[in-house]
């Protein structure tokens, strides 16, 4: 039995364009030999469609388009199609997450989602209802003499002899293996944070041994808002070995024959920290870009780092002949600065405006200077002056029908160091989940790994101590402490909930953490209103950060 | 049995203040005789505490907190108290929502939710695991020869006789009265939209009929972040007759006799959309400025009617003598604008600023005269003006140490009539769960009831046609359809989730429902970096809404 795997990148609410890559995959694969075809979970949709389910007009359309796809493919093999069904007991929310068996020009079989990830960016308990209870042969699909266990993405994540902990009760993968099923398939929309896919190999290949059965996981690719999925579709064989694995980071189609795994094909791969991170971040550049209308993006470049590399993604994502950089200097920026982006400029191949903006700082001075009399000046004109920048920005945005990319990273994030209506300007934060440290790294490895002997992100910019130019000879660290321990801080707090004396008991000293924490609490107001940006790490900010403002919150 | 229902004002997060406030009100209600106390779900930790919820550490703090309080009330009447305990099954969601039955100085019984709400603002779900199954005696106190039912919130919004479809399968208030209690007791944190008293005592009446057992219903009151919980605890006779209620929007302690309910006391109240609406800006605004810790806000006075009422319901928050107002005139403001807001600010007791924008308008032109030569002007230049005053307000608040609110109302958030960084910047969006033709019905209900006689806002400011005044003799509705029809299309598409073709079918005109749509579609960019502001109404943008950015919308 060979099963094609349609590792697609959906469109979030494209009913018509979705079915089309799909119908367009499914047909390559029945080319290559599959039997059956298995798409990604909620294909038809995309994933995730948030608040668009709550619409009933969207899921009659998406149930109408599911029923043309299966006539469309009537004449190929039959699929296992992500979708979603209205539910019409009365009780409950309102749908159903679901995988459909099109066969024949019909959707004969439906098999209903039972385990609703809740937690972080998931919201599955706000749409779904699970699959009811108490048919244990709910999941089983019987085709030509052969029997599947579908499942769907969190379905297959609650192995009690894998997990210490388990988040549900009830585990339709167990259930669906009493029926001793001659493959597992899982439709999965499973989005990366670095590190995912050694774990969901660990797993899969656990559960497949355990059962003695072939697994076929099918995952979306593609990036929707904050969210990248990384693909890296894979197929099992029934000794938990890995037999299969389609590309990251990319469509692709492909064909294994469960019955005999060890012929298929494992894509190569690399799952080193910064290279997982530059695709990441190139292809959900690309993704928010486009799938937002735009092709052209602005990047303000400082001369410092976080620009510089945000400008490269850019021009890796679009090409650099759709990025425009825009240097804004005012008279606390260093020459070196000024030239280090021109350089970065030319090296990359974008083209550059320069504006200067102290005169405007000058009117700023002057409509403030009754107001302002006799107060010492302090932040409040070096947020004026990022300010300026990004009202130049949004200008030049508005008047070109540019996407403004924003450039601040995760640790100028956490403790505020970042001018909300300033630099924070921008429709997409592209490296707002990379921590300083990850940002220095991931610009020597991009001048290392991606160049080809070409010039990249200068030496200088690399090499310089961080500095927002904001008044004279400014450094990051005059503010901060150094970024190796504000980053070591941040990881434990943001990443892994440790409250401070937890953090303090790690080595960290207890100032420090005081001074680190009170700054993370104190932004909170600027994240809430923060662009979008991609998710890398197991706790972003963003769509799963959800922070009272208006509190004590002495954690 | 006299039970004392403490309505208080708790600060998310603030376990040490909302001690010190359970124990001051439950010391008030045993004054008054109460045998027993009950405060609203999660009294102790302010509702909604989201993601804090995430930090172990919180949670371990929080169950100190409530023993400590415990032994503090030791001498006195019993108490029911809303907190969250550990759920240390290892399965599961990490917490459990809860009320602990405190008594002698311990903590001697503890009553799980069942029902965990997961829809608009509510993320339960998330944080939860709900009360085991098989228990049905789970809910139920026995205590001095009495029977009490223990239910939190949603576990009474489950009634298979009140409700037409249901949301859960279970009912654990159903399970309890099997047990045929002396009363039913339901610890509360509902958040107000308007019109929402009438069904919650629509229900609970009816509730407390079937099951002919006196009903507490105690609720929190106050403002955290977008939400407001408008308090409004009542009790219900046997016969389903509202018997006691507290006053809404403020602290309270209500002592009722629940073996002879009928001698309770019923506040008087105001149920009208504009009182409500008022009522509910005011304690919004308040709660955010100062719980945020600060004193003083600022306001940008356009001349409009939105800015007008907003400065209103902030001097009525904060005191006129805590708000600044700011104008900031440009070659395209009418005299009349400025003389109507000098006018306004006069009326209400505030001081201004006037910062005329002008020389910044004319040097961002010139640094911008490069980029757009030869492009005409359209709505870029519009928004550099608002972004100049966007500036202008943020320096005052950083320099001052106010907080800004803005002024932006619900049908300008919808269709996008609204510059992000520019007027959509501040800490708080006060009027922003508030349409257009709301904002006309509340500043003229303002002027009539709230003034005593003395003048309010300039009957100029409530007549002239709405205007931006971005370019010369612009007006709103050069750009939208009347604020009458945007705002029944608004109502139809965003707080009833309906689409194009019945909004059509509802007997709008197509093309204004296609406009309409694509403008709420494509702002939906701004919505996500909006300021947070106060839920009035079923379906407010905010923590509610979840839509998906770079997507297909056809809904």
């Amino acid at each position: 039995m060979k099963i094609g795997v349609l590792q697609i990148n959906p469109v979030v609410g494209d009913l018509t364009g979705n079915s089309a890559r799909i119908v367009r995959a499914a047909r390559e694969a029945a080319s290559a030999g599959a039997d059956l075809c298995v798409t990604p979970e909620m294909a038809l949709t995309g994933y995730p469609p948030r608040d668009l389910l709550l619409y009933s007009g969207f899921v009659a359309r998406t149930w109408e388009a599911a029923q043309r796809l299966a006539e469309q493919l009537a004449d190929g093999p039959p699929l296992l199609l992500g979708a979603v069904q209205a539910n019409e007991s009365g009780q409950g929310k309102p749908i159903f997450n679901c995988a459909l068996w099109c066969e024949s020009g019909e959707i004969r079989q439906v098999f209903r989602k039972t385990l609703l990830p809740t937690y972080d960016v998931f919201d599955e308990a706000r749409y779904f209802e699970p699959a009811p209870t108490g048919d244990p042969e709910a999941n089983i699909l019987r085709w030509q003499g052969r029997t599947l266990a579908v499942t769907i993405c969190e379905d297959a994540w609650n192995d009690k002899d894998y997990w210490d902990t388990r988040s549900y009760a009830r585990d339709p993968l167990e259930d669906a293996a009493s029926f001793d099923p001659d493959c597992i398939v899982n439709l999965s929309a499973s989005p990366l944070f670095l590190g995912k896919q050694q774990i969901r190999e660990d797993m899969l290949g656990a559960v497949a041994a355990k059962y003695r059965a072939p697994l076929v996981y099918a995952n979306q690719t593609g990036g929707n808002d904050d969210l990248v999925f990384d693909g890296r579709s894979c197929v099992f064989s029934p000794d938990g070995r890995l037999a299969a694995r389609a590309p990251g980071f990319a469509e692709a189609v492909m064909v294994v024959d469960v019955d005999d795994p060890s012929a298929g094909r494992i894509a190569g791969d690399d799952f080193s920290r910064e290279a997982e991170t530059w695709r990441a971040l190139v292809l959900g550049t690309r993704d928010y870009v486009r799938k937002s209308g735009f092709t052209t993006a602005l990047v303000g470049l400082s001369g410092g780092i976080d620009s510089a590399v945000t400008a490269a993604v850019a021009a890796e994502a679009l090409g650099p002949e759709n990025v425009t950089c825009v240097l804004m200097p005012s008279p606390y920026s260093s020459r070196g600065s000024i030239d280090d982006s021109l350089e970065l400029a030319q090296n990359l191949g974008i083209k550059t405006h320069t504006l200067p903006i102290a005169p405007i700082m000058d009117r700023f001075e002057a409509a403030l200077a009754e107001p302002f009399a006799g107060r010492e000046p302090d932040t409040t004109e070096e947020n004026i002056q990022s300010r300026i920048r990004g009202n130049l920005l949004m200008a030049l945005s508005n008047k070109f029908g540019a996407l403004l990319l924003t450039t601040g990273n995760k640790s100028e994030l956490a403790v505020g160091y970042c001018t909300i209506y300033g630099d924070m300007s921008g429709g997409f934060a592209v490296i707002s989940d990379v921590d300083k440290t990850g940002v220095f790294a991931l610009a020597r490895w991009y001048n290392a790994n991606t160049r080809k002997g070409l010039p990249g992100i200068p030496e200088a910019i690399i090499d310089k101590p961080p500095s927002a130019e904001l008044k004279p000879d400014q450094k990051d660290q005059d503010s901060l402490p150094d970024y190796a321990v504000l980053d070591g801080i941040l990881e434990l707090h943001v990443e892994r909930h440790k409250s401070r004396n937890e953090i303090v008991d790690a080595g960290f000293d207890r100032e420090t953490v005081e001074r680190v924490l009170n700054l993370v609490r104190f932004a909170e107001f600027k994240r809430r209103q923060a662009a979008p940006g991609i998710k890398l790490t197991p706790r972003s900010f963003g769509t799963g950060w959800r922070m009272p403002l208006a509190c004590k919150r002495d954690i």
